[in-house]
């Protein structure tokens, strides 16, 4: 079966790829990003593809940073035709969004936005995607207003080796506090965390746990303007320590699964094309 | 010729041996930790030794974390005989040292700071060794007091892969004042300093003096209590950017070879043995 078309999405270490059809996904395919993301989106829709015919594959995470749309503006436009010699794809690219002051850019998360505000229709406010690198926006009447990136979850995977798997809140929560009143303290407390555990032997979850907490416990503090008072949506893998971290601020962050926001932003550049 | 003793110093990514005679260091051998530090040592020191005599080696930085000494107490006091089949060689660990509030503990530190007092004489006052851990450690009356460890070394290496080599002082200096003011806004910074690095094209000094300088800016902020209104000595090869650092704020601080802090520690318990 030959899809309609192909969604795709690259971030900084994984390349997701979803075979779209009349009826929605029909396959997913993934690898590693590799050195040539191009060669390997190419390998991965090649079992996908019939001779003869030309498939349209949209990219996000992939388009160069000579390509950024500057904010104020709408997460997405148009995507921008990659020339191949392949005559069963037709690729195309979507442009990432670039912010001067303070310097910022986007390399996927304006397709998760632009998803995210079909999903929800009228949105004004703002929306973080949790990832190696978190993005949080802000959104009104169909623009990306501003936005900040916050390496949080590359510091974490650096030090901790993994981002993902189950919390033990009591720990998470504890140590959020701990650098939400204090945020200069962070590296010592990741120091005196490493020494607890070489003295104690803690688990890997409740290391994480209170790794994670003191990371996002300094990011609330500094992202601030963009939660306080605002209605805000998380879409993301990694959105539930987040999510508790809002709710102990008295925001009630809504949820959006990620795939769901990836693949509406793609489809609006697709029905577009 | 055979040494007298040797001097080992173990980090969380490098070995060192030296050779040490009558008139000093007469060699010096390095290499990766590996699997098995222990092994490792041995095989550094196989080519200085001799069938028919023993040769002691005194080394920080591999001792059991159940041989911490708890502070307030003396740097160095006595070190720990590994038992061995190998009758070339009688080894002994330096034991690091403990604190409880907040949990911490060296691994080579204490070893420098006994030698940097050895160095000094009679000092009351801080010395900071600077490295992927690096610790402040509060000394009065020939005691630690007080240490804390922060984990900025090894941040910055995570994200820019190196932390040595020259720096920008501009750089360095603009961007130290940033997380000295800010110092919550870190994990942002970095982001938007990655963002700088893709749209402009940072050169890697460039890069590694900013990201350097927002780093030990939130450290220095942490650590206050460390430096204000004291006298401070710096030991470490990383010693460059915190006396910089410690400068703006009006510290003028006094630096120290650490190999020779390194080895004048290491020697008090030979000589002791």
């Amino acid at each position: 079966m030959t899809p309609e078309w192909i969604a795709a999405d690259c971030t900084a270490d994984h390349l997701r790829l979803w075979a779209m059809g009349s009826e929605g996904i029909f396959a997913r395919a993934e690898a590693p990003v590799g050195a040539d993301p191009l060669a390997t989106l190419h390998a991965l829709a090649a079992p996908w593809l019939t001779e003869g015919r030309q498939i349209e594959v949209i990219a996000s995470g992939l388009a160069p940073v000579t390509a950024l749309r500057i904010v104020p503006c709408t997460p997405v436009a148009t995507a921008v035709p990659v020339p191949s010699d392949d005559s069963s794809l037709s690729l195309r690219l979507v442009p990432g969004l670039r912010q001067d002051r303070p310097a910022d850019l986007t390399q996927g998360a304006e397709v998760r936005i632009a998803g995210a505000l079909r999903v929800l229709g009228d949105f004004d406010g703002v929306i973080c995607l949790p990832g190696l690198t978190t993005v949080w926006a802000h959104l009104s009447a169909g623009e990306v207003v501003s936005f900040q990136s916050f390496a949080t979850g590359s510091l974490l995977a650096a030090l901790t080796g993994d981002i993902a798997g189950p919390l033990e809140t009591a720990a998470f929560t504890e140590s959020l506090a701990t650098t939400r009143a204090r945020p200069e303290r962070l590296a010592a407390q990741i120091a005196s965390l490493r020494a607890e555990s070489l003295l104690s032997g803690l688990s890997a979850t409740t290391l994480r746990s209170r790794a994670t907490g003191l990371f996002i416990g300094a990011e609330l503090t500094a992202a601030r303007p963009y939660w306080l008072g605002q209605r805000v949506v998380l879409a993301g893998e990694g959105s539930e320590p987040y999510r508790l971290a809002l709710a102990a601020e008295g925001v009630q962050a809504e949820t959006l699964p990620e795939e769901a926001c990836i693949l509406a932003g793609l489809a609006l550049l697709h029905t577009a094309g």
